[in-house]
């Protein structure tokens, strides 16, 4: 088994887990890794489920904080092994997210008695289907705490609350016909031309929440149709992803969507609640970090915490524009700007 | 090796070919059938290319006509094998074309005396791509006819000429961007709503020819767009199918279509000349048919025929609509409406 040095720089520790190949459904390796070290640390209760690790200490404060990061990547990209050039690691997951992991990491190692009590999950399968999310697995009782910090790249900034998501298919029914009499049809995919001309005309909504914009977007992603070159084609397909503020409810979306094709069949294939920003809750972390927080455009984890009631927001080091790119990398200043704010707050 | 009986009713001829599978690519069986039926026949002389049969008479006519029918089908569809009811021979190919390949043997087999000299062609793989087409694998020399008459189902009518067709895609760029942040790109799912709403309110032309309305269509057959749920798609291509009137070269049809969509990249990838009518060069089998001639709204091998001058049309047993559908089949009436007026024609 691969031994991770907790008491190494944060550099090195993120090459080590940028090093230890972990795409979503082959953890096994690093989460040993991971289980081991955290098990000789001693100040910390461990478990592990799956391929999760969940580490606590118990000492009694009346606040207990939890630290997130998931352990797993897409798969490589002829991005492997790691590579410290210009003051950046780079590698597969450096940004999404071994760099927020070798924090929390780090904060595990090397603050034994801060001043709340933490709760540490390095979880699987997050790049993946939510149902095999490494934290769907857990029970609530594991991921309760006061105030969640899930360590997804954020440039070192605070990220609050997220966007939720719904995605559905716009279906637009026609007749097959033969195209030399193509008059004895009639065309899915001409008809189909109404649906796209109102996705290009609509506006989306600028929603503001706690000073924060959660801006969203209304967006073809797919359009399907094709029976044969010779066949008028009797349905076209527009799949759409709509991103929505926290504010809306699933039901709110999924009634948006509907209200704006409802002379045609709408499917919905998935739709996930955001999280808000709950500033309120967060206004203590939020200033000792001495970030301004922005709003995460984008579905994270935190909307699961969100679902418990748990108050969580994103932080963590890299470009979140990065995550998933060959070239992702994460900045050896924000790495160690993490670790060094975190690290300060929980001692406070 | 099954035994075609060229002495046979129609029908049963008909349902014997229908009885050897023939798929496109798998003709073999039935033209070593074909093949050594008509050997036994004496007045024709017999040359195999690939799957295709040629059979000729060598009387010293002053004019010659050619016969054609494909010995292949579309694949199967659970109709096999041949039934009679109700007047009509089911089964795969029994409209497109066994009906009308028999009508061909029939009349090679009874008409040993023809006023005029005959060259019968039962050909291979009509139902794929152009260049596996048995009629490409002959010589112009064993093509040269004063008049070629494809036994193609016309509901034993007439069908004059054809229509050309062109495939090409239109393509709309666009930008990706990730969803969440939509406003970064340029979606070209949407884009494409301009391209489709003018297919929807394009007017095709209606072409007179020797008094027959070839009517045009322009149709999207496809439409592909599509990177990922959560991406933003940079491209959209619209795959179009334009049927033309004889009268337009391929070149005039191209111009024409890239005139429509001037502001996007047009990949023409497929463009096939129609044949034109020309009935005054078949005016005097029209008037012993006794049919009143229809324009062919289609592509058929007349087109092959037109491109080496020899004028052609199709004339053959069998609902054209029913052509690859499970449910095809041939009026027994039809088939030996057919052969009698072919027959007494050949006889004149």
């Amino acid at each position: 088994m691969t031994a991770l040095d907790l008491t190494t720089d944060v550099v090195d520790l993120t090459r080590a887990l940028v090093d230890l190949p972990s795409e979503s459904g082959a953890e096994a390796r690093i989460a040993d890794a991971v289980e081991h070290a955290l098990r000789g640390l001693g100040h910390l209760k461990v478990d592990r489920v799956g391929n999760t690790v969940v580490a606590r200490t118990a000492l009694g404060r009346d606040r207990r904080v939890l630290i997130a990061g998931h352990l797993d990547t897409v798969p490589a990209a002829g991005n492997l092994p790691s590579r410290l050039a210009e003051g950046r690691v780079h590698g597969l997951g450096a940004c999404d997210m071994k760099g927020g992991v070798a924090v929390a990491l780090r904060l595990a190692a090397t603050v034994p008695e801060p001043a709340v009590d933490l709760t540490f999950v390095l979880y699987e399968c997050e790049e993946v289907e939510g149902e095999r999310n490494g934290l769907n697995q857990l029970t609530p009782e594991v991921l309760a705490a006061d105030l969640a910090i899930l360590m997804e790249p954020s440039d070192a900034g605070i990220e609050a609350g997220c966007q939720g998501y719904l995605s559905a298919d716009v279906v637009v029914r026609g007749r097959r016909a033969h195209t030399a009499r193509a008059w004895q049809g009639v065309n899915a995919a001409h008809r189909a031309a109404r649906v796209l001309q109102r996705l290009d005309d609509h506006t989306a909504e600028r929603v503001v929440i706690d000073g924060l914009e959660y801006r969203e977007g209304l967006s073809a992603v797919a359009v399907r149709a094709g029976v044969a070159g010779n066949v008028v084609p009797d349905e076209c397909v527009v799949s759409v992803n709509y991103r929505f503020a926290p504010s809306r409810s699933t039901a709110d979306a999924e009634e948006y969507v509907r209200g704006l094709f409802p002379e045609y069949e709408v499917r919905v294939t998935e739709v996930v609640a955001g999280a808000p920003p709950r500033l309120d809750r967060v206004a203590e972390l939020v200033e000792a970090l001495g970030a301004v927080p922005r709003p995460k455009l984008g579905w994270t984890d935190v909307a699961r915490f969100a679902a418990l009631d748990v108050p969580a927001l994103n932080y963590g080091p890299g470009d979140p524009s990065l995550a998933h790119t060959a070239g992702e990398y994460v900045p050896v200043g924000q790495l160690r700007a993490c670790e060094r704010s975190l690290r300060a707050w929980l001692l406070r």
